[in-house]
């Protein structure tokens, strides 16, 4: 399992600006993200407010960014983390494939996706799972649904489609993905129902289909469903002014702690949690 | 009396990152600062941390903003906020030579300066002065000491040297003032003593000078010594999340709240206090 003093979750702007002052710093740090960087960010036609670049697309930033890694030597890596879990002296980050030991954690993810959907939480472990890598095995041969909200995550659907019998695939985008046990629906869900485990899904205009398995992949992981018993409101990890949460060592940054939704306000937070964190080591 | 919405007093990395949004959110707002910006910013000489410009000197830095301020047509007004007196509706705000009124105010005026020196607080008002041009008229014929801290506010020396009989001039730098009246120590002041007013200044020899006044001018005003009883722990001002001070309507972002003394963590707060202010002002 490889180890690291800080692991930052996240490269967008929070993400980043923690990446280069950690690199500053000289810590022993990973960064994990994926290569769109935000795609948030990617869409902004101009920016206004950023100090420094009047009127700077998004696109155009995400270079300057990248450009500035690399000068750095500073490489993301690309895994998805799916679970932070905390013990006593570290805190273990899993991926699809790999495990990850790291002292300090920084959630720099982003913005909470909107509501969970009804039962996603009450069936977590239960026949809802985020992680396809992680959990298909088990649904060789059943019936799943797949919920999936970027296309880019569409290969995790196609694995899913390997190995269970069928699979109704909910997107929340176009897609042409045509496989035999693919079958790609229009319908919204509104709700997982079952008693101990999944028994089906019902959606928007009350119909009920019978699923052994609910397959949730967002490209943003809530920040709760990633870190167990971690304080949130509305959504928003809870931080104080060190951008530290209530879990010591964990801090988090950028859209992930609320409004503003600012990428100027995101680099400033990730600035004062890499300091936090590097403090924490520090007195540890 | 000239009135605005927002006023924002310092024009380092966390104002001109609040002037941009407010300019950007069609705010009515001034900002107040100096041309030389920040000193200690243009003394940078690569800043590896700043996203998007990887080793930009300080210098740099306040090029690029300063072509943003003028294409956004951002003027920094350049009196100097003596005094911000709060009252229920507004605050007052003193230069030398204006008033201005405001709804709300963001405090980005940096790092507080080291120690204040023994007594300054007790004589406020009592022979110790900040302002030269308020309270120089009260020193006619007179014999006062003037610290200062700055040189580019050497022209209040000069101005207080025309009023006065004798001036005894503490300076932090090199000067060369050549002014018949004008005695220029190179001791350090230890203390201000007196009885009710100010009666005279011991310096670090042990030896005591009569004066009847001391101006100490400073290019960075402390916060609590620029709005009376303002909350601050170890001359930092204490805000919440939202970059709001214990006292409604003021707001304080950058290195005035504290470290880590950083550019970006300067310029997200700003972002964050100015958003507060506007949030402040629609609820009103």
């Amino acid at each position: 399992m490889e180890k690291t003093d800080i692991a930052i979750i996240g490269n967008g702007p929070a993400g980043i600006s923690a990446a280069l002052t950690a690199k500053v710093r000289n810590c022993d740090f990973k960064i994990f993200g994926n290569k769109d960087v935000s795609r948030k960010l990617d869409l902004a036609k101009k920016i206004e407010n950023y100090p420094g670049e009047y009127n700077i697309s998004g696109h155009q930033l995400i270079e300057k960014y990248q450009k500035q890694l690399d000068l750095m030597g500073i490489v993301v890596n690309e895994e998805r983390i799916n679970n932070v879990y905390c013990s006593n002296d570290y805190f273990l980050l899993l991926t699809d494939k790999n495990e990850y030991q790291a002292k300090a954690v920084i959630l720099a993810g982003g913005a909470p996706n909107g509501k969970l959907i009804e039962g996603e939480k009450d069936y977590l472990g239960k026949g809802v799972s985020y992680c396809a890598t992680c959990d298909g095995n088990l649904y060789k041969n059943k019936i799943i649904a797949v919920i999936c909200d970027d296309k880019s995550l569409e290969e995790e659907v196609e694995y899913l489609a390997g190995l269970a019998q069928k699979v109704y695939y909910y997107s929340a985008y176009k897609t042409d993905l045509h496989l035999p046990n693919v079958n790609i629906s229009t319908k919204k869900i509104q709700r997982i129902v079952g008693e101990k485990f999944v028994d089906g899904i019902i959606s928007d205009d009350g119909s009920m289909l019978k699923v052994d398995g609910v397959f949730i992949l967002r490209s943003v992981v809530n920040a709760d469903s990633l870190v167990y018993g971690l304080k949130t409101v509305n959504g928003n990890v809870v931080v104080d002014r060190n951008m530290a949460t209530d879990i010591a060592g964990l801090f988090a940054c950028g859209d992930i702690t609320g409004r503003p939704y600012q990428i100027v306000k995101a680099l400033g937070e990730g600035n004062v949690a890499i300091h936090s964190a590097i403090s924490y080591l520090n007195k540890k």
